[in-house]
């Protein structure tokens, strides 16, 4: 997607320890009028008349999530990353490895608002590592849910998250993929559409 | 609003503690569609032509707060509750006291994306205590930035919160203010409009 690629290019950050910082319009102060016309691009990759429901995680990517289930008339839920007293009964959960946070972190949904017959698109702002992404993956699974897809914003294809997903036959569109990043050089991966 | 206030006594729990869980379409899994129609309702009472800034904490506030900015075109940030090695620099931030995790928990919000020149709206699925709400002022008012008022979708009203800030003269609208809360027992204040 050039516009997202363009204010990558033009706002972004690059941090020591590649990371990319790009809290101006995607995951602090949201841009939500590109949220909008990111929820277009992926109505273009995936077939929202299959979805019943957006997964994502807590906190960042619940803008974009929230954003793109409004623009196609869908229910979103996000997963928590800490138990409190406010969630009861029976949860789905998986552990993953929050690399910004240097942390074991739990995902977890309620099984009360995911079920067997769902049929779901992971929407995210960000993926590295892929793990929280591999987390929601875990979460549908457990919940004997379909995965239609997983829609990511930006993903920082050096680290492999991605690859490994769509190694395994995962439907995975992100949208801009950083091949490399250092400061004042971003390049992104190439892409057949 | 009426449809809101019919949702809580159909599908919302009464828990010990005078939890009220409406989990089901407002801060866990979230009705997108009930969450645009919220927006128009705070679109009644608030002038948005004034607004630059939609403002909100994590994580339950954002999926509200972020439908709310983008059917009026506004930009949203949301503060964050924990310092995270990708927030650099200055923050804005503003130590609360969370009945939900019964901790201390700071509100940081980049001082990068909030200036003196933002009018903000602050909007959030649920008022209590008010401590969340009392931090977001805190923010705008460190920022220099002005209050254009707040936005709740529904209210505690037994627990004061919300009248605090009335008699402090904030331009305060909740959509629906539960005055008692028990199992089968819901009773909502009389409202004007």
């Amino acid at each position: 997607m050039q516009e997202l690629k363009d204010r990558i290019v033009k706002e972004g950050k690059v941090l020591p320890g590649n990371i990319i910082k790009v809290d101006g319009f995607l995951n602090h102060r949201i841009d939500t009028g590109l949220m909008d016309r990111i929820a277009v691009e992926f109505g273009k990759h995936f077939n929202m008349d299959d979805v019943t429901m957006i997964l994502t995680a807590e906190a960042s990517g619940i803008a974009l999530a929230a954003i793109c289930a409004q623009h196609f008339g869908k229910s979103m839920i996000f997963a928590k990353k800490a138990k409190s007293d406010n969630i009861e009964g029976g949860l789905y959960q998986s552990d993953i490895f929050s690399y910004t946070y240097k942390k074991k972190v739990t995902l977890l949904v309620s099984k009360e608002w995911l079920s067997k017959d769902d049929k779901v698109l992971i929407i995210d702002d960000f993926m590295a590592n892929g793990e929280a992404i591999r987390g929601l993956c875990e979460i549908v699974e457990n919940a004997g849910a379909s995965l239609v897809g997983i829609g990511c914003a930006v993903e920082k294809g050096f680290q492999g998250g991605g690859d490994r997903l769509r190694a395994a036959g995962v439907n995975l569109k992100s949208l801009a993929i950083i091949e490399k990043a250092e400061p004042g050089d971003i390049v992104f991966r190439d892409e057949e559409d």
